[in-house]
């Protein structure tokens, strides 16, 4: 009964990471019933994004400037670079205010299971990037899984590779901050119990 | 750092019902990075839905159409109203395909925490629409919570008043279908032993 135009919007919507058919409609419906409110308003912003934000050419973080802010900012460290896996890990570091390098997203970590190879992530550009540029630290921040770990490992030997000086870090592994150790796994106390300081 | 259009798109996408900040972020995200497949299609489809679906002037429901394509559906039962709170509801009875009368949309139920008074809701106009019109039956689709049980009494209230000859009904209560007694709670465990035939 919902054909047409209702029908596909329903279906982008639960298209969207975290939504299924039921949250979608309840979505669609919730639109349709605060027209001018929410859905002339999210049309227009959607509209508006696409045609203002895009990939920083130079690190691959998402932003209405080209280059993005953190590539321009002369007072970052240029010769520090962050490796991340997305830009929500980027975002996840700058939302810390701990960090003052610059980035580079590498579009996702090598995996066999789901076909990502070294050609699907922007690899060769990071590596151009390191051995261009005055990189004195690459700080390798992937995810603490076990694709995010064989890629950081892949990293590290082609970063050797091509520029033996420079220095390879990794984000630490420990005990999150107000994490009860009871809750915590094995692996995890065993590692912050090795890097003790 | 995500000023201007980003921010007012997480704000926006946010306010929806079920999404909060963190998920809007990740969703607005996912949209930045999948703007031809699914970001402009979806401010498109947005709009388009927008123009095209408005409220039936005559039971409340949303479609393209004005009156909806239940209300003129000369193959459904002109004598039966069938009264839900929101669309949601009355979608849901349509899933079933089980219900060939009309509908009439209250747009919520009674409700004196949320302050939603008589003057809130399509009373007026249901009251209309039975004085005005051969109905032989009128079916109270509202929740078993409290404010839908005292919105249902208080409609069955106003109906006998202006049309004592009209045929009230309510949904059953009971056991849901696949529910298991055992996790079912004891007021509708009673209900269903009560009403068992």
């Amino acid at each position: 009964m919902y054909d047409g135009p209702l029908d596909n919007l329903v279906k982008l919507i639960a298209s969207l990471p975290g939504l299924g058919s039921r949250s979608a409609k309840r979505i669609a419906l919730y639109l349709l019933t605060h027209k001018e409110g929410t859905m002339l308003p999210l049309a227009r912003a959607l509209q508006e994004c696409a045609d203002a934000i895009s990939e920083c050419e130079r690190c691959g973080n998402l932003d209405t400037a080209q280059p993005c802010r953190i590539c321009r900012d002369q007072a970052r460290d240029t010769r520090t670079v962050c490796v991340v896996a997305t830009v929500a890990d980027l975002w996840a570091i700058e939302r810390t205010g701990s960090y003052k390098g610059r980035y580079h997203v590498l579009g996702g970590v090598l995996s066999a299971l789901d076909g990502i190879g070294p050609d699907d992530l922007s690899i060769d550009t990071l590596m151009n990037k390191i051995q261009q540029n005055d990189i004195s630290e690459v700080i390798i921040a992937l995810s603490a899984t076990v694709d995010g770990q064989s890629t950081a490992h892949v990293l590290t030997d082609h970063i050797l590779d091509i520029k033996g000086d420079v220095k390879i870090t990794k984000l630490a592994h420990g005990v999150p901050i107000g994490g009860e150790l009871d809750y915590l796994d094995d692996g995890t106390i065993a590692t912050a119990l090795q890097s003790r300081a």
